[in-house]
Protein backbone atom coordinates (compact mmCIF):
# COMPACT_ATOMS: atom_id res chain seq x y z
CA UNK A 1 0.00 0.00 0.00
CA UNK A 2 1.20 3.63 -0.61
CA UNK A 3 2.43 5.35 2.10
CA UNK A 4 0.47 8.52 3.32
CA UNK A 5 2.72 11.49 2.49
CA UNK A 6 3.92 14.36 4.83
CA UNK A 7 4.90 18.05 3.97
CA UNK A 8 7.43 18.81 7.09
CA UNK A 9 7.94 22.61 7.58
CA UNK A 10 11.65 23.73 8.31
CA UNK A 11 11.68 27.57 9.89
CA UNK A 12 9.43 26.84 13.50
CA UNK A 13 9.06 23.22 12.82
CA UNK A 14 12.33 21.48 12.29
CA UNK A 15 14.61 24.40 12.84
CA UNK A 16 14.18 26.33 16.27
CA UNK A 17 14.19 29.94 14.91
CA UNK A 18 12.93 31.19 18.14
CA UNK A 19 15.80 30.28 19.86
CA UNK A 20 18.28 31.63 17.24
CA UNK A 21 16.48 35.05 16.98
CA UNK A 22 17.51 35.36 20.28
CA UNK A 23 20.83 33.50 20.44
CA UNK A 24 21.38 36.20 17.42
CA UNK A 25 19.84 39.46 19.96
CA UNK A 26 22.35 38.29 22.52
CA UNK A 27 25.00 38.28 20.53
CA UNK A 28 24.62 41.51 19.27
CA UNK A 29 23.15 43.48 21.52
CA UNK A 30 24.37 41.94 25.21
CA UNK A 31 20.70 41.66 26.31
CA UNK A 32 19.59 37.88 27.04
CA UNK A 33 15.98 37.78 26.04
CA UNK A 34 13.38 34.97 26.17
CA UNK A 35 10.60 33.11 24.14
CA UNK A 36 7.77 35.21 25.64
CA UNK A 37 8.98 37.96 23.26
CA UNK A 38 7.54 35.65 20.32
CA UNK A 39 4.04 35.02 22.25
CA UNK A 40 1.05 36.86 19.84
CA UNK A 41 3.22 38.98 18.02
CA UNK A 42 4.01 38.68 13.88
CA UNK A 43 7.06 37.17 13.80
CA UNK A 44 8.81 40.22 11.97
CA UNK A 45 7.99 42.37 14.63
CA UNK A 46 9.30 40.85 17.73
CA UNK A 47 12.65 41.48 17.78
CA UNK A 48 12.53 46.13 17.46
CA UNK A 49 14.54 48.02 14.63
CA UNK A 50 13.49 44.61 11.99
CA UNK A 51 16.25 42.91 13.68
CA UNK A 52 14.56 39.82 12.29
CA UNK A 53 14.74 40.92 8.97
CA UNK A 54 18.59 41.71 9.19
CA UNK A 55 19.34 38.72 10.86
CA UNK A 56 17.17 36.40 8.36
CA UNK A 57 19.47 37.87 5.99
CA UNK A 58 22.38 37.79 7.56
CA UNK A 59 24.84 35.14 6.43
CA UNK A 60 25.17 31.61 8.52
CA UNK A 61 21.41 32.42 10.02
CA UNK A 62 20.05 29.68 8.89
CA UNK A 63 22.86 26.93 8.51
CA UNK A 64 23.29 27.05 12.60
CA UNK A 65 19.80 27.30 13.43
CA UNK A 66 19.19 24.97 16.47
CA UNK A 67 17.46 21.34 15.66
CA UNK A 68 14.00 21.78 17.32
CA UNK A 69 14.21 19.11 20.45
CA UNK A 70 12.81 15.95 19.38
CA UNK A 71 12.16 16.55 15.39
CA UNK A 72 15.26 14.14 14.51
CA UNK A 73 14.26 11.01 15.72
CA UNK A 74 10.81 12.16 15.20
CA UNK A 75 11.49 12.39 11.50
CA UNK A 76 12.97 8.72 11.81
CA UNK A 77 9.74 7.26 12.85
CA UNK A 78 7.54 9.28 10.69
CA UNK A 79 9.43 7.58 7.85
CA UNK A 80 8.37 4.23 8.95
CA UNK A 81 5.11 5.00 8.12
CA UNK A 82 5.12 7.74 6.39
CA UNK A 83 6.64 9.44 2.73
CA UNK A 84 8.28 12.26 4.55
CA UNK A 85 8.76 15.44 2.62
CA UNK A 86 10.65 18.62 3.86
CA UNK A 87 8.72 21.63 2.49
CA UNK A 88 10.60 25.05 2.95
CA UNK A 89 9.88 28.41 1.92
CA UNK A 90 13.30 29.09 1.07
CA UNK A 91 13.12 31.80 -1.89
CA UNK A 92 12.70 34.90 -0.46
CA UNK A 93 16.06 34.83 1.40
CA UNK A 94 18.51 34.22 -1.41
CA UNK A 95 21.55 32.75 1.44
CA UNK A 96 18.94 30.20 2.92
CA UNK A 97 18.63 27.87 -0.09
CA UNK A 98 22.32 26.66 0.26
CA UNK A 99 22.26 26.88 3.81
CA UNK A 100 19.05 25.11 4.55
CA UNK A 101 20.17 21.96 2.01
CA UNK A 102 23.72 21.96 3.90
CA UNK A 103 21.82 22.34 7.82
CA UNK A 104 19.55 19.26 6.23
CA UNK A 105 22.61 16.81 4.88
CA UNK A 106 23.93 17.95 8.61
CA UNK A 107 21.47 17.06 10.98
CA UNK A 108 18.76 15.22 8.62
CA UNK A 109 20.81 13.25 6.57
CA UNK A 110 18.44 10.02 6.41
CA UNK A 111 16.32 12.32 4.03
CA UNK A 112 16.70 11.96 0.82
CA UNK A 113 17.35 14.70 -1.57
CA UNK A 114 14.33 13.90 -3.77
CA UNK A 115 12.25 14.74 -0.83
CA UNK A 116 13.28 18.21 -0.36
CA UNK A 117 11.41 20.72 -1.69
CA UNK A 118 12.54 24.92 -1.59
CA UNK A 119 9.21 26.55 -2.47
CA UNK A 120 8.08 30.79 -2.48
CA UNK A 121 4.51 29.59 -1.73
CA UNK A 122 3.23 26.26 -1.15
CA UNK A 123 0.09 26.29 -2.84
CA UNK A 124 0.89 23.66 -4.87
CA UNK A 125 1.71 21.29 -2.75
CA UNK A 126 -0.22 18.17 -2.53
CA UNK A 127 0.35 16.02 0.57
CA UNK A 128 -2.05 13.89 2.58
CA UNK A 129 -0.61 15.55 6.03
CA UNK A 130 1.18 19.28 5.84
CA UNK A 131 2.79 20.35 9.68
CA UNK A 132 4.00 23.91 9.63
CA UNK A 133 3.64 27.01 11.75
CA UNK A 134 2.42 29.61 9.06
CA UNK A 135 -1.68 29.64 8.26
CA UNK A 136 -0.65 31.21 5.17
CA UNK A 137 0.95 27.90 4.48
CA UNK A 138 -1.68 25.56 5.71
CA UNK A 139 -5.07 27.31 4.73
CA UNK A 140 -3.92 26.17 1.25
CA UNK A 141 -2.92 22.73 2.27
CA UNK A 142 -5.37 20.05 0.25
CA UNK A 143 -4.79 17.22 3.02
CA UNK A 144 -4.91 17.99 7.01
CA UNK A 145 -3.39 20.77 8.80
CA UNK A 146 -1.27 20.55 11.45
CA UNK A 147 -0.19 24.08 13.12
CA UNK A 148 3.20 23.70 14.65
CA UNK A 149 3.12 25.64 17.90
CA UNK A 150 5.30 29.33 17.96
CA UNK A 151 4.89 32.47 19.53
CA UNK A 152 3.57 34.20 16.39
CA UNK A 153 0.50 31.36 16.04
CA UNK A 154 -1.40 31.45 19.22
CA UNK A 155 -4.05 33.52 18.41
CA UNK A 156 -4.40 30.59 16.05
CA UNK A 157 -7.66 28.51 16.16
CA UNK A 158 -8.50 27.12 12.99
CA UNK A 159 -6.10 24.10 12.76
CA UNK A 160 -5.39 21.32 15.02
CA UNK A 161 -2.37 22.63 16.66
CA UNK A 162 0.64 20.30 18.53
CA UNK A 163 2.79 21.97 21.18
CA UNK A 164 5.68 19.63 20.15
CA UNK A 165 7.54 16.68 18.47
CA UNK A 166 5.95 14.61 20.67
CA UNK A 167 2.22 15.26 20.20
CA UNK A 168 3.10 15.05 16.63
CA UNK A 169 3.94 11.66 17.11
CA UNK A 170 1.34 10.83 19.47
CA UNK A 171 -1.04 12.43 16.33
CA UNK A 172 0.32 10.20 13.77
CA UNK A 173 1.64 7.11 14.97
CA UNK A 174 -1.21 5.96 17.20
CA UNK B 1 -12.23 33.28 -10.95
CA UNK B 2 -8.97 31.71 -9.87
CA UNK B 3 -6.86 31.01 -12.86
CA UNK B 4 -5.56 27.66 -13.57
CA UNK B 5 -2.01 26.87 -12.54
CA UNK B 6 0.97 25.61 -14.86
CA UNK B 7 4.37 23.84 -13.50
CA UNK B 8 6.86 24.75 -16.17
CA UNK B 9 10.16 22.67 -15.59
CA UNK B 10 13.45 24.71 -16.27
CA UNK B 11 16.00 22.14 -17.88
CA UNK B 12 14.43 21.07 -21.53
CA UNK B 13 12.13 23.23 -21.26
CA UNK B 14 12.78 27.06 -20.60
CA UNK B 15 16.90 26.09 -20.28
CA UNK B 16 18.23 24.83 -23.45
CA UNK B 17 20.32 22.34 -21.96
CA UNK B 18 21.17 20.29 -24.96
CA UNK B 19 22.97 23.39 -26.68
CA UNK B 20 24.53 23.76 -23.46
CA UNK B 21 26.02 20.35 -23.57
CA UNK B 22 26.80 20.91 -26.82
CA UNK B 23 28.46 24.14 -26.14
CA UNK B 24 30.50 22.28 -23.35
CA UNK B 25 31.59 19.72 -25.43
CA UNK B 26 32.88 21.25 -28.11
CA UNK B 27 34.81 23.65 -25.86
CA UNK B 28 36.73 20.63 -23.56
CA UNK B 29 37.58 18.80 -26.80
CA UNK B 30 36.89 21.45 -29.51
CA UNK B 31 34.56 19.34 -31.60
CA UNK B 32 30.98 20.73 -32.50
CA UNK B 33 28.09 17.81 -32.73
CA UNK B 34 24.73 18.52 -33.23
CA UNK B 35 21.95 17.71 -31.24
CA UNK B 36 21.41 14.59 -33.40
CA UNK B 37 23.33 12.46 -31.00
CA UNK B 38 20.71 13.08 -27.75
CA UNK B 39 18.04 11.56 -30.16
CA UNK B 40 16.90 8.51 -29.00
CA UNK B 41 19.36 8.22 -26.08
CA UNK B 42 18.81 8.43 -22.33
CA UNK B 43 20.08 12.08 -21.51
CA UNK B 44 22.88 10.78 -18.94
CA UNK B 45 24.69 9.16 -21.77
CA UNK B 46 24.45 10.75 -24.93
CA UNK B 47 27.90 12.01 -24.40
CA UNK B 48 31.04 9.66 -23.78
CA UNK B 49 32.87 9.36 -20.96
CA UNK B 50 30.53 10.48 -18.07
CA UNK B 51 30.71 14.23 -19.69
CA UNK B 52 27.05 15.17 -19.10
CA UNK B 53 27.40 14.63 -15.16
CA UNK B 54 31.18 16.18 -15.58
CA UNK B 55 29.12 19.22 -16.75
CA UNK B 56 26.07 19.00 -14.81
CA UNK B 57 28.62 19.28 -11.79
CA UNK B 58 30.77 22.18 -13.45
CA UNK B 59 30.34 25.70 -11.88
CA UNK B 60 28.67 27.89 -14.17
CA UNK B 61 26.94 24.83 -15.92
CA UNK B 62 23.21 26.29 -14.87
CA UNK B 63 23.78 29.59 -14.74
CA UNK B 64 24.88 30.59 -18.25
CA UNK B 65 22.76 27.74 -20.04
CA UNK B 66 21.16 29.31 -23.08
CA UNK B 67 16.89 29.92 -22.55
CA UNK B 68 15.14 28.05 -25.04
CA UNK B 69 14.00 29.93 -28.07
CA UNK B 70 10.35 31.78 -27.75
CA UNK B 71 10.57 30.80 -23.93
CA UNK B 72 10.38 34.12 -22.51
CA UNK B 73 7.91 35.75 -24.46
CA UNK B 74 5.61 32.33 -23.68
CA UNK B 75 5.62 32.05 -19.85
CA UNK B 76 4.74 36.37 -20.11
CA UNK B 77 2.34 35.32 -22.32
CA UNK B 78 0.61 32.03 -20.52
CA UNK B 79 0.80 34.50 -17.02
CA UNK B 80 -1.93 36.57 -18.68
CA UNK B 81 -4.14 33.45 -18.05
CA UNK B 82 -2.86 31.23 -16.09
CA UNK B 83 -0.92 31.16 -12.58
CA UNK B 84 2.37 30.05 -13.47
CA UNK B 85 5.07 28.32 -11.17
CA UNK B 86 8.46 26.84 -12.33
CA UNK B 87 8.85 24.05 -10.94
CA UNK B 88 12.62 22.35 -11.34
CA UNK B 89 14.47 19.61 -9.83
CA UNK B 90 17.77 21.26 -8.74
CA UNK B 91 18.31 19.04 -5.55
CA UNK B 92 20.31 16.34 -7.31
CA UNK B 93 23.08 18.98 -8.17
CA UNK B 94 24.26 21.31 -4.87
CA UNK B 95 25.40 24.13 -7.03
CA UNK B 96 22.49 24.55 -9.26
CA UNK B 97 20.06 25.71 -6.27
CA UNK B 98 21.80 29.67 -6.67
CA UNK B 99 22.71 29.34 -9.93
CA UNK B 100 19.04 28.46 -11.27
CA UNK B 101 17.40 30.83 -9.16
CA UNK B 102 20.56 33.61 -10.73
CA UNK B 103 19.45 32.36 -14.03
CA UNK B 104 15.85 33.18 -13.44
CA UNK B 105 16.15 36.54 -12.07
CA UNK B 106 18.84 37.45 -14.93
CA UNK B 107 16.04 35.97 -18.00
CA UNK B 108 12.62 35.63 -16.19
CA UNK B 109 12.52 38.71 -13.44
CA UNK B 110 8.73 38.51 -14.13
CA UNK B 111 8.23 35.36 -12.42
CA UNK B 112 7.85 36.40 -8.39
CA UNK B 113 9.87 34.34 -6.01
CA UNK B 114 6.88 32.90 -4.35
CA UNK B 115 6.31 31.34 -8.04
CA UNK B 116 9.44 29.18 -8.22
CA UNK B 117 10.09 25.85 -6.31
CA UNK B 118 13.13 23.62 -6.51
CA UNK B 119 12.86 19.92 -5.75
CA UNK B 120 13.95 16.74 -5.96
CA UNK B 121 11.05 14.61 -7.67
CA UNK B 122 7.81 16.53 -8.05
CA UNK B 123 5.20 14.19 -6.83
CA UNK B 124 3.16 16.16 -4.58
CA UNK B 125 3.13 19.19 -6.93
CA UNK B 126 -0.28 19.60 -7.75
CA UNK B 127 -1.20 21.73 -10.86
CA UNK B 128 -3.79 22.13 -13.53
CA UNK B 129 -1.02 21.48 -15.91
CA UNK B 130 2.86 20.39 -16.08
CA UNK B 131 5.06 21.03 -19.07
CA UNK B 132 8.06 18.57 -19.07
CA UNK B 133 10.21 16.78 -20.92
CA UNK B 134 10.39 13.77 -18.40
CA UNK B 135 7.87 11.42 -17.87
CA UNK B 136 9.11 10.72 -14.17
CA UNK B 137 7.62 14.24 -13.49
CA UNK B 138 4.62 14.13 -16.13
CA UNK B 139 3.47 10.81 -14.95
CA UNK B 140 2.64 11.94 -11.39
CA UNK B 141 1.29 14.64 -12.62
CA UNK B 142 -2.26 15.27 -11.21
CA UNK B 143 -3.18 17.85 -13.73
CA UNK B 144 -2.69 17.83 -17.58
CA UNK B 145 0.54 16.42 -18.60
CA UNK B 146 2.44 18.19 -21.40
CA UNK B 147 5.60 16.81 -22.89
CA UNK B 148 8.22 19.23 -24.00
CA UNK B 149 9.72 17.43 -26.83
CA UNK B 150 13.36 16.38 -26.16
CA UNK B 151 15.94 14.29 -27.89
CA UNK B 152 15.76 11.97 -24.69
CA UNK B 153 12.17 11.61 -24.62
CA UNK B 154 11.21 10.89 -28.42
CA UNK B 155 10.47 7.53 -27.98
CA UNK B 156 7.37 8.20 -25.08
CA UNK B 157 4.12 8.39 -26.61
CA UNK B 158 1.96 8.22 -23.89
CA UNK B 159 1.93 12.07 -23.25
CA UNK B 160 0.56 15.12 -25.15
CA UNK B 161 3.93 16.43 -27.11
CA UNK B 162 4.91 19.92 -27.85
CA UNK B 163 7.73 20.68 -29.85
CA UNK B 164 7.98 24.48 -28.89
CA UNK B 165 6.78 27.22 -27.22
CA UNK B 166 4.72 28.05 -29.85
CA UNK B 167 2.75 25.05 -29.82
CA UNK B 168 2.65 25.33 -26.03
CA UNK B 169 0.86 28.82 -27.02
CA UNK B 170 -1.37 27.34 -29.33
CA UNK B 171 -2.31 24.61 -27.06
CA UNK B 172 -3.44 26.79 -23.94
CA UNK B 173 -4.41 30.18 -25.13
CA UNK B 174 -6.64 28.92 -27.56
Amino acid sequence: MKKKSIAIDMDGALADTESQYLAYYEQEFGERLTKDIFRHVPEAEALPNGCIYKFLYTPGFFRTVPVMEGAVEAVKKLQERYEVYIVSAAMEFPLSLSEKKEWLAEHFPFIHWRNIIFCGNKNIIDTDYMIDDYCKNLDYCKGQPILFSAGHNLGVNHHIRVQNWTEVLNMLLD
